[in-house]
């Protein structure tokens, strides 16, 4: 090990008590993004997330204006043009902290109960951003960083980041890099380091159907006048086939086939039937489609999802209607190299061919879309990073597909063609989002020192 | 012609201008049973009721209370026990009238327009049940009866009779009849006199299913967890075969079967595709169960609805969520000789059968559910109102089978097994329950005299 790589490490243990200190005074703004109300608080966690990137050594730092909340930027590219460019993402808003009765001890005054910090955005993901800082500083503090690094740390991620897509459009050559680097997934447990390095996309639509003009009596009419709730659930029904493979024409057409290493590698992934049952409560899981285990289904084969349906009456009692329309919000998540306006045609070739000449239909293209977001696993970033995380924990990282997209890397691929690695050191049990929110103190650490050595590796 | 009947019939024509007076006098009481500001209204019009009843020389007039509006009784059994008794059904009460502007006059000041009367009411059913009362009052002053006649007049009809059931249930001995007549149907048009010798039944459900224990990331758990929006689709769409039959098992085991005689009885009924797809505005109509037409589809076979079905989301906008749950009301409309607990069992079969293990459900019944309603074209009750049809209109009348079912035909069926002749003398361009109501005033007075033409058919 180069002695810079081992000072640097060194540093980061020494200043353990600094860190968290410093985290602990993150953790107490009251960051909330949901609501208006914490606006100032919203500023002074950009200022504070900037001084902490000063603080630490980097340069350039700027709290850019956006129509929401800042984008804090900070770039450090003295490794010159030849070495590689990092670009790390991070969000200093948080959720709401509601119910707050629910809570141990009040959710922004942090506190260390059993190695865990408790407060609201420790591990989602305050503690994840001072992670990356945290490691740029030990290897800051004890010589030269052997690549560039550029930070991007949003404050509107809770909210969907309404403002960050026309940011990154707005400042391509600013965030140009090789490598964009996602701390915001975590990990499957405090043993297992995890590699998120395929993301689903997403086409997401409303399918509107309309039979006679106005509600019908089901007595006068029931048998004569088709039903549009009736036709929608026929529609909905054929969507899929008996091998449980979604029906619309040529949806697999583009997929990319996975190959018996990358099956080897999700096999690895320690989630079994019991897990997925215990995590939803089902009573039985879905076999979905024919041939591919639950992981392999649930991350890299598309899928199709009724998330809505509407018609009709649905009040208490009984009303005897023929209802004059029906409705349903489905979406495809989708895998490499599938694309969203494709999968629009080709369920519009699916209305065509089977909705019947009984009702009128429409489909509405409710969201954009985005296409999957897949790096290869041998790519120099991915191995860097696992080399990094085996050099801290003593194993292999395991290496996972994630079944929903995230938009931010998401806007990467499209604006800028990088590809993401999402990594992150929160846990399952972390109650992100919910009472009682927490970071396994040893666990970020541990995680701190693999960011450290993913810098010296990668090149 | 017999000279009581010459003479009940001249009567009658006489009589016309102070019946249309009489008339205009009931509907101008807004006797409206929905809103209970107009409850002084309705108490008007009971005794209005009575009081006509009385003056037309009906014994035993009483205005008996229920937990809601009255119900006026009158009898009039001179004729002996040896002779018909007719239970003549009526309602006093009427929809509201809003919205008032679309009113060409007020909707209580009842107006003649073109040999119209126009008013809340006029036609649903204050002109129906004065018909009846204006026959009974001709014969009885030129002679009398031949039949003996009750008459029951409730005051709930247009809120669905709440308190009628139980107003039978405790005075069967006083409403024994051999038929019984309910004028609350209507012609198909002013020159087609019309039977309905047959309601619909109906047995109505509510379909719950719950997959996970909640709402769930559509992109984490898509195609490893059961949908159970898909799943209620399926089915709800397993429900009916390819040839548009019910699929629950043993459905049309009791079914009576049309026969040829009825089936060309059927097919004299105006009513074509054109008519249907004109007063529903469908696109086109549905196929439904093969082998039969449109107007044996809708009253002769039984039919399943979906009423209402909802899941997950269905506001504006995408949200990715794996719904937890599902709901359908669904009803069947029942013919002779179907039994709606057996629906129920049918429908149990149905879910046990085609239910997957990945979700939980349970059915409820909405409603108490009832069997259909049919009387025997061919008995002495049907004859005698053909017949009293044929000899005013010049023409045999269309026997019509209702789709829907009316409350107080299955509760007279039900609690005194006797099976109702349903007819009346609105049309349906009367614009019953919307504004501009009318009657008819030539087709009424043409049905008052099929009615003492009836009372003298009937032995």
């Amino acid at each position: 090990m180069s002695d810079h790589r081992t000072a640097a490490l060194a540093y980061a243990r020494e200043n353990r008590q600094r860190f968290i200190d410093d985290l602990k005074e993150y953790v107490a703004i009251p960051s909330v993004s949901t609501d208006p109300e914490y606006r100032g608080e919203i500023e002074h966690a950009a200022a504070w997330t900037a001084e902490r990137l000063r603080s630490a050594g980097v340069d350039n730092v700027q709290v850019m204006p956006t129509k929401g909340a800042p984008v804090v930027y900070g770039g450090l590219l003295k490794a010159g043009p030849e070495a590689k460019t990092v670009l790390i993402y991070g969000h200093y808003d948080v959720q709401p902290a509601e119910p707050l009765d629910k809570w141990s001890s009040a959710p922004f005054k942090p506190e260390i109960r059993n190695d865990n910090l408790y407060g609201r955005g420790a591990t989602d993901m305050k503690g994840q951003v001072t992670a990356t800082i945290n490691a740029i500083e030990a290897i800051l503090k004890t010589g030269e960083l052997p690549v560039n690094v550029k930070f991007m740390i949003e404050g509107e991620e809770e909210i969907g980041s309404p403002n960050l897509e026309s940011f990154i459009a707005s400042h391509k050559e600013l965030l140009t890099c090789d490598l964009f680097l996602n701390p915001d997934t975590g990990m499957l447990a405090p043993d297992l380091p995890t590699i998120t390095y395929a993301l689903r996309g997403l086409a997401y639509f409303e399918i509107r159907l309309r039979g006679p003009q106005s509600d019908l009596h089901s007595g006068v009419f029931g048998g004569v006048v088709h039903n549009p709730a009736q036709v929608l659930c026929e529609l909905i029904a054929g969507m899929h086939d008996t091998d449980g493979r979604v029906t619309l024409p040529g949806f697999y057409n583009r997929v990319r086939e996975l190959d018996a290493e990358e099956r080897r590698e999700l096999a690895r992934l320690p989630l079994t039937e019991a897990d997925y049952l215990a995590q939803t409560g089902a009573p039985v899981l879905w076999s979905g489609e024919k041939g591919y285990t639950p992981v392999e289904r649930a991350g890299a084969r598309p899928t199709l999802e009724v998330h809505g349906i509407l018609s009709g009456f649905t009040g208490s009692g009984a009303k005897t209607v023929l209802p004059a329309a029906a409705m349903a919000k489905i979406s495809t998540r989708l895998v490499p190299d599938q694309d969203p306006a494709e999968v629009y045609q080709q369920l519009l070739a699916y209305m065509e061919a089977n909705a019947p000449k009984t009702v009128q239909w429409d489909v509405e293209v409710v969201t954009s879309g985005s296409a999957a977001s897949i790096i290869d696993r041998h790519s120099a970033g991915v191995e860097a990073l696992s080399a990094a995380m085996e050099a801290v924990w003593g194993k292999r990282p395991v290496f996972k597909r994630e079944g929903g997209s995230v938009p931010v890397v998401t806007q990467m691929q499209q604006l800028l063609g990088i590809e993401a690695v999402n990594t992150g050191f929160s846990l399952q049990d972390d109650n992100m989002h919910g009472p009682d929110e927490k970071l396994r103190l040893p666990v970020w650490s541990k995680g701190t020192e693999a960011l450290i050595h993913f810098f010296f590796n990668y090149r």
